[in-house]
Order: C-alpha cells, then structure tokens, then sequence
C-alpha cells in the first residue's frame, strides 16, 4: 500500500464543515476562520510506550491523540475549527490503521470536527503528531496569566483517575482487590478516552480569570497559572474531586492518596474565578482552594497542616521513570 | 534539563509579529488572521534516516524542517503567519539542539515567521512534526484542480539537485570527478536547505491555473495535477531546467539523465498557466510542457520520440529502499 492509498483508505472521511473550504489532497487545507475571532493552535506528540502503552487499543490512541489536543482548545475556551495528524508508523497493519481511524473519528465526529490534512510516514517507532486548530473571540481567552489574589482555585470532574488508570495498567497487581470490575473499567477509560471540556471552557471563557488542563498533574499543573499570574495557592487536600473508584483505591491503600496531586493525563480544567462569579457555573466543578498573595503552593490537609508535597508530575526528559 | 528548561533555552526567542497575539507558554498560540482572508494549514513529518540521512548537520535539519512546510504555503500562494514545532528526541546534546535551533530561526527570520508552540518529548528516534500555518485571499488560493488544456507547465529555479546530492551524500564515491567542489557542496546545500519559492507563490496565485511543489519527484508531482484537473500533459526532457551542477553531473554519467524527473526534494514550484500569462512572470521560470486534453503524461526526447518513464518519485511505504 502506498502512502497516497493508506490516507485513502483510512483517513479521507468527508467533512461536512463547510468552514472548511478544502482538505486534504493538496499541498494545504484551507479553512475559514469566523470574522472578528482569533486563530488558536496546539500542537501535541505522543510517543507510543513513553505517552500510552505500547499495547493500548488502536481505537484508544486514536481517541485519545485528538483528545488531549482538543482538550488545550478547551483550556483556552475556543471552539475547534479543525485538525491535522502526523503519523509515523513503523508498518501499515490494516487492523491496526481501522481502529485508530475509528477511535480518532469517533471523537473528532462527537465534537463536529474535521481531519483537515496532515502526513504519513514509516518510522522504527509508533508516534503521533497532532496540530488542532480553534478560534474564539480575541477578548474571551482563557490565559494561565489571569489569576488573581482572593480567586477560587476550582476543577471540572475528578481528578486521579487517569493516575490509577495507568498503575491498573503498569502494575495490574497492585490493584486493591477492593475495587469492582466497573471501576477498573472506568479507571482505564479516563486513562484511554480522557474528555476534552470544551463546552466548560466555552463557558468558563466568558468569566474565569485563569484556566489550563490538567495533563502534567495538578501541582505543577496548578503552578503554572500561579507562575504565569505572579501570585500563590493554597489548596485543601480533602476537597480534591475524587471518583468513587479511586476513593476506594485511596481507602484501601492509604498511602496512595497524593496520587491524585501528582498524577497527569487527566484533561480536566482547572481554573480560578472570583467568588461572586462561582453561581454561573453549570457544570460539575469543585472548589479546592484559593489564590493567594503569598508566593508558593501551600496543601493542607482535614487538619489544616501543611502536607509535604510529593514528587510533582510528569516531565519527558527529567530523570524519572518514565510510563513504559 | 527538563522539558520546559530545554524550550526556554532553545526555542523562546522574541516574536516581533503583531499578527501573534500569543506564544509559547501557554496551552495553546492566539494569532490573528487577516481580516477576509482564509486559513491555510500544513503538516509534514521528517524522521530521521529516512526523511534526511542520520548524519545530516542539525543546522539544516532544521532548516529544512521549515524549508518543506513554508514550500507548501508557497505552493498555494500562501503567506506564512506562524509556525508550530514537535520535536521527538533521543536524548538533550546542547550543541545540537543549539544547531538546530539555529538552522530553524535562520530561515524563520528570513521570512518573518514566529515560531508559535509545539511540543517536545522524549523518543528512541529523532522525529519532526512542522505544522506551518499562512492566509491568502480565498479567490487567490492556487489548487492543483485548475489546470486548463492548452497551459503551458513550467516549474521555478533548476530540478535534480537535491536528487544529486542526496547520491553525493549517499554514495559519495559515485560523484564523477568533472564536477568541482562548489558543484558538489551546491548539490549538498540545494538538499539541505532547499528555498520555499514563497513571493513567488504569491505572484503566481494571481494568476496561475494549478501549482504544487516538487516534493516527490517532477514526474510524480505533475501527475497529481493532471488527475487532479482531469487533464494530460506533455513535457519535453531538453526543456527539463537543470544548474550547471546537475549538467556537469549529466555530461559525465547519461544514463543519470532521467534522474531529475524522479529525484524529489526539489521544492520548486512546478505550475500552468495561460500563454498569454507568460510574460507577467518575473522570477526564474522555465517552460517544460503543455497540458493537453489526451490523458497521461508523455515524457518527449530531442529527437521528439517518447522517452520511456522512468520509476517514478519517492514513496514511503513502497518497497524500495529508502534514504539512509
């Protein structure tokens, strides 16, 4: 199969956004962008057994490739006006390319999204580059830089679960046997299919001072709006949003209770807000702490003291051991 | 040095583009696009041993990394708003990365584009994910469906280098001894640093039928806009634009003479237009061909007799050998 056969096959579904004004099979796509709005672009690489497993479902990768790229559009509060994939492969495997396509259709078709071009490569090594394009009006941003003393610190759904999603994974036999089928489940689908909260951050858009999504753990996530925006944190560890599976993890192996703090690949936003503003949200989010004007990321925990922090998330080239 | 140390020191000069309204730092970049014009948006994935020999200096590894990208605006007519990098790496070497980033800004500058965001992760192979993104006027957007029975087919600067000096470098002890040393490091710069014929592009868009750039081969290229227009065409091998390295090359060694129809990695900008359009031409332009309405692409010798087609360009996933 030749490279112009396999986009064929696999990658040239119709795209009904008449935004789109041409993809694929030529040297660009060209879109329109609404008037009076600005263009937003991010671009995401995942490497397979470093970013996902290497024996994650194709359908997955798919999934989740769009996901995580999606959920920066949403962290910004823009809508998606389309995406671009590059994809290294070491060989075409039919069934492989099928459920990628799949997965990665499925998702972009849940959020009226187009595959707008992209490119196909052979490579010793399974990676995925994806480039989404969004718009939003140039006044209704969410930057990391716009938190502000007094601001409720808050965050969409639950946060952990991807973490345990990806020790169910690594280490299928540290899973406490307290946790029911139904709940490893759910764990490996929040680790799998994460849900960009691009209905959230749209709204968010339009009152929060500060927002990202969570994708390299909550802490160093959280540090990053407090470094952008020049002022502190302080966070209560029990109010932390946690999902009935990984409250029983937590229960049954106490000492992993910090996890939700450090762990990433959530894809929830977290975001801050003044308090008056709190009542306009319409979607589920927690409050888990408060900007401060002492510099630093203070937790404390039911007791009010202090928690020593953990070792916070994720970095690609720091010396730590990496997914695998 | 952690993921976010290796972007500030590499990949964080100043944006000096008012149309950037953010960059870098953030999940995502804000630009403005100008006001009626429409988006257009490129992919391409370079893989190290594949896409550019393993040794290839990292100054033109990222030159030509944004070379390939900006050649698809050119080839559209497009003008460059910004760019986004994923980089995969085996591991941090300071002074490649300084190369590298080098060789990226170098070409970055000549045409005002800002290096806008991207990604940077950890991979057993060195990889490369550019996405370029440019606006032109929706009516002047040159496709490569456009081209009419009677245009003339002419392509921008001389074809084959880059085929030549991927040999030079491939197979060094092939080079015939009657090209010089400046022949031969013309051919090594005219691979790795290849020229994106962006005001070029610009001019055609007003008024060229069809146009893409020479990536995968002369022969291979035409063929897109031929099925893409539904036309035939033509072309004569003595009109085949080739510099006085690619000839030296030629005289020394006949049988290479077919080379320059399949060699890719050109990026010249091969077109049609109106003979009547001919003269608003003002860059170097060589006419190799008519478009005609009988199907197919003839190849014409000196002497007028169909010269036989050679194998065609460069495909990633056929079974032939790749570069290495």
């Amino acid at each position: 199969m030749t490279e112009f056969e396999l986009i064929a096959r696999y990658f040239s579904r119709p795209c009904p956004d008449d935004a789109v004004l041409l993809a694929g099979g030529d040297d660009c796509a060209v879109l329109r962008v609404p008037t009076g709005e600005a263009l937003l672009v991010s671009t995401d690489v995942l490497v397979s057994d470093r970013h996902f497993p290497a024996n994650t479902a194709p359908f997955d990768v798919g999934y989740k490739a769009l996901a995580v790229n999606l959920s920066d559009l949403a962290a910004m509060g823009a809508k998606p006006l389309g995406v671009t994939l590059g994809l290294a492969l070491p060989d075409i495997q039919p069934e492989w390319l099928n459920e990628f396509a799949r997965g990665f259709y499925s998702l972009a078709a849940a959020h009226r999204v187009c595959l707008v071009g992209g490119d196909t490569v052979k490579s010793p090594v399974l990676s995925l580059s994806v480039t989404v394009l969004g718009s939003a009006l140039p006044t209704q941003i969410l930057k990391r830089s716009g938190a502000v003393v007094g601001d409720l610190i808050a965050v969409t759904g639950t946060v952990g679960d991807a973490g345990f999603g990806l020790r169910a994974v690594l280490s299928p036999k540290t899973i406490p046997t307290a946790l029911a089928r139904h709940e490893i489940t759910y764990l490996h689908d929040r680790l799998n299919r994460p849900t960009p909260r691009l209905a959230e951050g749209q709204k968010l858009a339009q009152f929060a001072h500060a927002a990202l999504d969570v994708s390299d753990g909550l802490l160093q996530d959280l540090t990053h709006i407090l470094t952008a925006s020049g002022v502190g944190a302080e966070i209560s560890l029990i109010d932390v949003p946690l999902s009935p599976a990984a409250q029983t993890w937590i229960t049954a192996e106490p000492r992993a209770a910090l996890l939700p703090l450090s762990a990433g690949d959530d894809y929830e936003l977290l975001f801050t807000v003044r308090a008056e503003d709190w009542p306009r949200i319409d979607f589920k989010a927690t409050v888990i702490g408060r900007i401060s004007a002492e510099p630093g990321l203070r937790v404390r925990d039911a007791q009010g003291h202090i928690v020593p922090m953990p070792a916070q998330g994720f970095d690609h080239f720091a010396a730590q051991t990496p997914p695998r």
